[in-house]
């Protein structure tokens, strides 16, 4: 499939529409996305090439000014919306005939970008043979199709969040190419600030709520399953973000002359930091599990079902072992963890210096699992510092405060928490999407009770009266959040024929 | 005194020299240094507004060239020698009839800088009233002389070490506007690599150590005694530099999917970095101590002489508790330590992401204690490391090693490690010292066994054969090596005072 000429490309796309219409139509669709992979790829690389910091709201109005444009010529009305923070974009196509709507989710806005951390820009988005971390290099794309569709286009939000966009709008091409009509009215709603935890999503819903009526809401968000089998997620983990900061004497110290005197506020961090869990990643902080909702039979069972992949995690990610050996990963998402994903405490290599640091600060990810309450954990957690000889503060503390208090935190706990979500894996609307999914592969869907991450699907929960599903696309080694991100190109074309069935054949 | 008025200090000026000739010699020397304090701040001044990183060679040669033109000015021969690294200034002031020679030494590289960490250019030198983390700000000063003593001019290596430079200068001028001959000659050997490790000065004393014969040589680096006493050092901890770095997955993971799956380098780190001591810094490693030579009798009698000020030192680092309690800070510098200096992670605060690093690193400063050799404490260390089910490496590791162990560990021993120090502190020279420095102020000199710095003194000792004595002038609190680096006036002032009454009475 992939030596065809370009020739044969052109055949395709000229000709399709003619004769091919009434035939096989997943084939059809297929067929198509490899024909205009070009077109598909330049409008993605257009959206890519906008920066969008979700902090930088005048970026993140450039982006929506396009989305809504491109969307436009897809025959969706839209309306930008804001509650005072980053732009959310409401959109709408309307079916003739079509009695029901599906609303669909995905997020346009991105994580911080270190630049000098990737191997290309992450604001120009280039095609790259495979990851950077297997030795990916850059390649120039001769214009053949279809291009090796193991290539990855690598960019902030390739992988997280930007794809859904275009592959949907590639889908509805397509089939308006092969004249296949949605079964459904389609609705977007379109987050500008997710990866800052949407802190106006509640007031966005509160006001706009109404508009976004549908039998079910899909959310298109979050990577696909590493096995590469098409994949529907019924949950996601909660998140709550914890700064933690320790303290030694007030300036920097020569690490000579007051070493083995001056406390150092990294040694107690480190200390305070190892008290939370075993070296298993397992929480021995007291009573923090307590809130914990086990796995069901049923979740049970669909784990069973999922194949087992973690060894070919552990090559891929070049691990020896996963935390605490026989944890599944499937199942570890199930489990609450603390995570921490950043720890500053004065230079290293060039950047080290001979001095005791006069603080030290952690950033600790809580993930949570359904059930835990933020409130809860939190009131555990800082109960557990206390218990470890702490005394908290919320602010800088005095120099009064440092001179009496041995052992001293800041705590600053981060707005937008997230609860976690975990619905039923088994509802009518699970049914029906599973065996759409199932009829584009020979592999069962997989059907995952929960996902690693975290999305303000608590929030649509509460607001809205529709089922809501996941349905992820992204490759699972598309270093989201991190540098390098991308998106595998089989990936998006796969996710355009996703979307053209659900579409075609949600209410056929 | 400080409230002198200008037209005084104009009247000493230009007075003094016809006058007061041959009235009390160190009450002269104090008077011409109060009506010059304007130019000798100013030439402090321009020598600080040299950015002086040791790994910087061309802006360490400006300084070089600077400084050897400032004291040709005083009638020194100078040159300026390499041996592959930094500059080394090797200078000479013959004075007639004088039999004996001093050779001073001071350094004036500086330790890198994070300019947005300081309150004020570290390249422009401010007066500021009191220290940044006091509340200090920056001051004008209004020309009138005395200025205030209490103010500190802030600059990288206005403590550490442009100093002695400076003030030895000043003295030299202030003896010949009183008419005050030298009773030495003097000899200076200026580094310019001091805060790397000087790797090249075992190639530099090896080449032109033979004109370095003296009977006694001065180091002047390193803070004084945090009581404000006069204070001479006969012995200096060693110091090595290790940096360790852990792994976890290949690349940076989403911490929601990957948490409770992934192992976190971070927390790798953190358990291997507190396995090393206890919580109040004894060292915890099998055999790591064995090789410490105990205090003497005479070396804790001049402990026990140096009046306590654990508990003043307390109240200015603003902390608690010293580590271990009882330990005096004269007697901690006498122990080996093991500090980790630096951490580096992740982001915290607004650099923060959601992810699981692929590695973390910390830098380690080891201590070292007279008579421990860096050879045996790396073998002790290792051991260690591998004890902890670590398995080491020198170079990053390959993807294959990060598969197939579990625990790796990157080792990078950092070149120059320093043994300690520690010489007599009864010699004839040291009397001679003691009783001129004594003559000064009503307090008695304070004899330190070991000053927490590390200098290369025992290169100096194993190449030279003369006593080595070390005379600190900068003030305890100066931030040497970290951020808002400053020097106190009055230690400015005093130097200038006691490096005159040496020159002019140690072979009088």
């Amino acid at each position: 499939m992939h030596k065809r000429t370009s020739w044969y490309s052109l055949f395709i796309l000229v000709c399709l529409p003619i004769f091919l219409a009434k035939a096989d139509a997943p084939a059809d669709i297929k067929a198509y996305t490899q024909a205009n992979q070009a077109q598909i790829l330049q409008d993605f690389k257009a959206l890519l090439a906008i920066p969008n910091i979700s902090a930088v709201p005048e970026d993140m109005f450039k982006n929506a000014d396009w989305i809504t444009a491109y969307i436009a010529e897809r025959g969706f009305t839209s309306e930008v919306v804001t509650a005072g923070g980053a732009p959310y974009i409401l959109a709408e196509k309307k079916v003739p005939g079509a009695s029901k709507s599906i609303l669909i989710y995905a997020h346009f806005d991105g994580q911080p970008v270190e630049p000098s951390n990737w191997a290309t820009p992450p604001f120009e988005p280039t095609l790259i043979d495979k990851p950077i971390e297997l030795g990916g290099k850059p390649v120039e794309w001769d214009g053949k199709a279809p291009l090796n569709p193991q290539w990855r286009l690598a960019a902030r939000s390739a992988g997280d969040d930007k794809g859904p966009v275009i592959a949907l709008m590639a889908a509805l091409d397509a089939m308006e190419a092969l004249n296949i009509t949605p079964s459904v009215n389609i609705k977007l709603v379109l987050d500008g600030e997710e990866e800052i935890g949407s802190p106006t999503l509640e007031a966005i819903l509160k006001e706009h709520g109404h508009k976004m009526d549908a039998e079910l809401m899909l959310f298109c968000d979050g990577p696909m399953h590493p096995s590469r089998i098409q994949q529907l997620v019924f949950g996601m983990r909660g998140s709550m973000t914890l700064e933690l900061t320790t303290y030694g004497a007030l300036s920097p110290l020569h690490s000579g002359h007051y070493g083995n005197f001056s406390p150092n506020p990294t040694d107690r961090l480190m200390r305070l930091l190892t008290s939370m869990t075993d070296t298993d990643g397992n929480i021995l902080i007291k009573g923090y599990n307590d809130q914990t909702r086990p796995i069901s039979p049923a979740e049970q069972q669909a784990i069973d079902n999922i194949p087992n992949i973690d060894a070919q995690l552990r090559h891929d990610l070049a691990i020896a072992e996963s935390l605490g050996k026989t944890v599944r990963v499937e199942e570890g998402v199930l489990k609450p963890a603390i995570i921490v994903k950043g720890f500053q405490a004065g230079g290293v290599g060039s950047q080290s210096r001979n001095i005791i640091q006069p603080e030290a600060t952690a950033s600790l990810n809580l993930r949570l699992s359904a059930g835990q309450t933020p409130a809860f954990l939190r009131e555990k957690m800082e109960a557990h510092i206390v218990e470890q000889g702490f005394v908290i503060t919320y602010d800088d503390p005095t120099i009064e405060m440092r001179r009496e208090n041995k052992l001293l935190a800041k705590l600053e706990w981060r707005p937008g928490p997230y609860p976690a979500f975990r619905s039923e894996i088994d509802s009518p609307e699970a049914i029906k999407l599973t065996s759409i999914m199932d009829s584009l592969s020979t592999e069962p869907t997989i059907l995952t009770p929960t996902l690693g991450g975290s999305l303000p699907i608590y929030l649509f929960e509460e607001a809205l009266d529709m089922p809501i599903i996941i349905l992820p696309i992204a490759n699972h080694d598309n270093n989201q959040h991190g540098r390098n991100e991308n998106l595998r190109l089989q990936n998006l074309w796969d996710a355009v024929e996703i979307y053209a069935a659900i579409l075609s054949e949600y209410d056929r």
